[in-house]
């Protein structure tokens, strides 16, 4: 019990943490009227986002839910699982609503605070990715345990039994997570273009415009993207990894030769507790420091925060296992993340050669700059899929199945602060959005515009750790499927035309998801392009700045094509292995997961680093190279940027989630197959 | 014996059609002297790029059959590898440069017989295509045949290890066919690209204006690109396909309860047989038909092929087999290829919505038209993938692996017609080149355009057959290697972490290659550009017409261009599965196999679908719709056009032989892991 205890001391801490930084951040005051209007403005439009999302899913909740009790009366599912999946999808819209609140409520107060000085303004917007960050990992284990303790003493559930229903708990996060995800990413992609599409291109005015009607749902889909839906993302990773090596520790509590027996199953949530602490001394690192190098503060944070992890967890696992065997899988998956992080960097950054190929090739027009970013892209997947092969085997070679979940753990054991870090950067640029909006002070504009630059990059980093730490979670969830299926080894087998066609399957479904996604983009954005045309035509004096647009009609206009859109493509993630496994069975199934896994990773670094890396060429050439802006190379750099905003803020990191909750699915129904 | 008697006529057969064409063309007098000229140039210019090729080759071929000589030493590969493997890649290349010779002397011979009439004109450009597609079936099974009695009869080899050397004939076919596709793929797009980014864009000449310096290389590059390369990826399916279901019927004689036994072996061969004369029946058709729907005739053509191989394959089944069973695995391929092909054509079709939504989207600019032809790439792949695992399903049902292998030997039995079709295309359309270049009458112009446009349909019918071949080819690979490895299905299975390791880097190896392919075509492009550039500011009078360009030049470019920069990549494809073997052992080879042939599919259908789709969205634009030629919306369409050239023709199609070389590489090299 006392290990339970820990956690529990550790989540509410996480909670304390992010209750503490949230008052912090209530009490400073926006001065300027016109911040705190445009601030409130971008509020209203996320609340109201994520009230239509909820009143949309509450109806998915039941029904699930209701499938899944109905169910656990005629087949195995457990009876707790209905329970389990309500409390995952409540923990993770909890996370989600509470981190963006705060991050919405904070980049006025970041830009007001940068009017002071930078390392004042970075402390803010970080505080407003902290809460996220704490939220997250607050929730996700108080929820887990919650859950855990019920089945395992309320109920009285076996201890394999115990945590095979939180399979179900991370289906329901995971179900959030794709809605988040998708809906955000479809919201936040289709008033960007509309915005882009009408505003910089057809009528010349600068982005964050406050003539432009769109430029307030843009804003809005920063953080619903951004925010809630990176939020969601790792969340699922976060619980799902931990679920995945309570189970595997549960059911192979002896492991080829090793001794782990009683700790297999409390060790994921011990490290997930020293993860905590080590990412809220990594917060004070940032808090303390008074620097003005941004960047290079937010990276100490990190290394103090992974240094920390890894001396505790080393220290932990040999007193709990009398052997350092697991901990060298923890350390394989942390290390991962790290070089994933920096790959994602190197493939993307204005200031590294691959982006500034792009911007280049731009020279010669669109086509080639097109050509050069989907090269680049494509390239790109080489390192992370080398560091996860590496983490895979060596995490393999010290501790088998368990080893692989655990690395999993390792790897999202700081994302308390990983987040805060991510979550930091649409902050930033929200803040350099209201000061712009507002006609701020051109210091402030610079100092925010500073931040944000660095925002993007911890932003990039942050999609790459997403993409792998999924990958490996999958990876994970793979292996508790494989060893709770009833499946012996040879049913799994590459020689089994059953599995190869189930793999066939799975390879389908990121490239049928993504054109789904990218189709969507495209339709929502159309309609905002026509209701921002209607409005420069019919309100007298919006281009002279004498009559405000109508912002809500755009607000609306992406939360319904969100919605609408976001229904199919969810639906099918969640379908198709139920189909598959009920019509071809459970081997099949499995193929199908290793299917989407490996093709699914390949195409959410090809689609994240693609569009980041246009993204960043086309910056390049504004900050002054190749002639700059309103050149024809910068208007093909311009191509690229729009071609990859559905890339890498939709459908590419949309693929996260799909690996993971189609692994969890399968998990959750095997009973039925 | 009287079994590789049949398949000796056969073959011979083949042959002796391919040379009773030949002549027939040979004695078609071109009369127009301009026509002449080019042609000639053409055929000059695409023997120079072959000889080049030959000598780079030469090389390869003979280091690698030194290595295989060396290792048959001291491993337990057979002694005749190296003779097998010289064979594979001699006939291979034989076999593209008779088709490539005979294609390209054909083109001004068919836009001379569309001055008679349009059938006559389709006569002969289909006579072109003949040659190819019958000299690849005769020199497939004779060189087949040829090897396996030497090693059965003259090496008194056991039947296994009669079979078994095959692989080594596949690898020679293999190589070439690799080094053909990347090198004409990349010569190809840099010509097209190159010729197009100055001449059309820059300067505002027509295409296949005689005053461009790279008129001349981009027309050889059609013939480099889609006739040597088809064939040789063709040839390279058209024989691992029968080689694999060889093998399979010589290991697993006595399948699960059925009783095909002495003539598992040599039914492949029976089969390909009865597809040669199935063949030769189609073309028969073809060339007896007057009407003047040129795609009714060709169509025509493949269902009378096609109906005729069922009929007398079911019979040939049934006499031998004295069950039906194989048959139905023979047809579930055949059908597979024709619903490819036709799901093919809807996704790239003009006349489909597919490509008219992209039409459409241009009317908003480049970035939305690359979004959505981006997005129904990826769309487009669903049908061919639920075909080929049906068709899987369908066979393993019936026959077990053995039935896989068979339906891969189904899908390509007609070869020798569909081929035909497919060379036709580029025969079109370099006759419809020479016709524009020469001034020749409106007339011939229209028609040579008209063979030209069902040439672009049957063409990307036939790419969706290539890739959908590949597919099925490369699992029948795969069922050959799970079967002569040793290894067991549990040792194969996705529970073992170097199972998923290799599924993950073999997923990794089609975005690899495709960045290599896509980056080697930018750079040789470039290198174009620059030379057109300097050609047309030094050669005084060149705008004028009153001088002439330096053809050659831009020949040497592509040429040099293609052969250097197909040498990383295809080194990569080959060396990968042997170093992954040697260190990480044959179940993560098998995992190797597995991703990379189900992303190499995916991806191959995705890039093709994708580049076939912006093209036709820009002829559906310019044959008067949406404003046609000369508007912004047309110039959206161009940028479209331009991405998807090397998606399409260069690295698409190179992933047919990626996967389908390394699983040969893989079966070769067993006795080295």
């Amino acid at each position: 019990m006392w290990e339970l205890l820990i956690t529990l001391i550790a989540g509410l801490t996480a909670l304390g943490f992010a209750a503490y930084t949230a008052i912090k951040l209530e009490k400073i005051e926006v001065k300027n009227a016109r911040m705190k209007e445009i601030s409130e403005a971008i509020q209203e439009g996320a609340k109201a986002f994520l009230n239509r999302e909820y009143q949309t899913l509450i109806w998915y909740v039941i029904i699930v839910a209701v499938i899944l009790g109905a169910l656990s009366i005629w087949t195995d599912i457990l009876s707790l699982s209905p329970v389990a999946f309500v409390l995952g999808a409540f923990t993770s819209a909890l996370a989600g609503n509470v981190g963006m609140r705060i991050a919405t409520a904070s980049n006025a107060k970041a830009a007001e605070a940068s009017s002071d000085s930078m390392s004042k303004g970075l402390s803010v917007a970080f505080s407003g990715g902290t809460v996220m960050g704490m939220s997250v990992v607050g929730l996700g284990t108080l929820g887990l345990i919650l859950m855990y303790v019920t089945a395992r003493f309320g109920a009285g559930y076996s201890l394999e039994n115990a945590t095979s229903v939180l399979y179900s708990f991370g289906f329901g996060a995971s179900s959030i997570a794709l809605f988040a995800r998708v809906g955000g990413g479809i919201y936040t992609k289709a008033a960007d273009v509309g915005a882009d599409l009408v505003g910089k291109v057809e009528e010349g005015i600068p982005e964050d415009d406050p003539r432009n009607p769109a430029v307030i749902a843009d804003n809005v889909g920063d953080n619903v993207g951004d925010v809630a839906g990176m939020g969601a993302d790792l969340f699922e990773s976060y619980v799902d990894s931990i679920i995945a090596t309570m189970a595997l520790g549960a059911i192979t509590i002896k492991i080829a030769g090793m001794n782990f027996t009683d700790y297999a199953v409390a060790l994921p949530l011990f490290i997930a507790s020293i993860g905590i602490f080590s990412s809220i001394i990594g917060a004070f690192v940032v808090h303390l420091n008074r620097g003005a190098n941004v960047y290079a503060t937010l990276n100490k944070g990190l290394i103090v925060s992974s240094v920390v992890m890894a001396i505790l967890s080393a220290a932990a696992v040999y007193v709990l296992m009398d052997t350092l065997d697991p901990f060298w899988a923890i350390l394989s998956g942390l290390g991962a993340g790290i070089v994933i992080g920096l790959s994602t960097e190197y493939y993307t950054s204005e200031q590294k050669p691959p982006a500034q190929r792009i911007a280049e090739a731009s020279q010669s027009g669109a086509a080639t700059n097109i050509i050069e970013g989907l090269s680049n892209g494509m390239m790109s997947t080489w390192i992370p899929v080398l560091s996860v092969a590496t983490a895979m085997y060596i995490a393999y070679e010290v501790a088998d199945i368990y080893g692989i979940a655990l690395s999993a753990v390792g790897m999202l054991s700081t994302l308390g602060y990983s987040l805060a870090t991510d979550a930091y950067g649409p902050v930033a640029d929200n803040a350099a959005g209201v000061a712009e909006m507002a006609g701020a002070g051109h210091e402030v504009r610079e100092r925010c515009e500073a931040l944000d630059a660095v925002g993007n990059t911890t932003a990039s980093m942050g999609k790459g750790f997403a993409i792998g730490s999924a990958a490996i979670t999958a990876l994970a969830l793979i292996s508790v499927y494989a060893t709770t299926s009833g499946l012996t080894d040879a049913d799994l087998s590459l020689n089994k035309p059953r599995v190869m066609i189930g793999i066939f399957i799975g390879a389908l479904m990121p490239f049928l998801f993504s054109a789904m996604a990218m189709g969507a983009v495209g339709r929502t954005a159309e309609k905002i392009v026509t209701e921002v045309r209607r409005q420069f035509r019919e309100i007298t004096g919006l281009m002279e700045g004498k009559a405000k647009p109508d912002y809500k009609s755009c607000i609306a206009i992406s939360t319904e094509g969100a919605i609408h859109e976001m229904m199919l493509p969810a639906l099918l993630t969640i379908l198709v292995p139920i189909v598959i496994g009920i019509l071809l069975g459970k081997a099949a199934l499995g193929g199908l997961l290793a299917g989407a896994i490996s093709t699914g990773f390949l195409m959410a670094l090809f689609l994240a680093n693609a569009g980041g890396s246009w993204d960043n060429a086309k910056k390049y050439i504004e900050s002054g190279h190749l002639g700059g802006k309103g050149t024809p190379v910068h208007a093909a750099a311009v191509v690229g940027d729009t071609v990859g905003d559905p890339c890498k803020d939709t459908a590419g990191p949309s693929l996260n989630i799909l690996i993971k909750l189609m692994s969890i699915v399968a998990l959750v129904f095997i009973p039925l197959f």
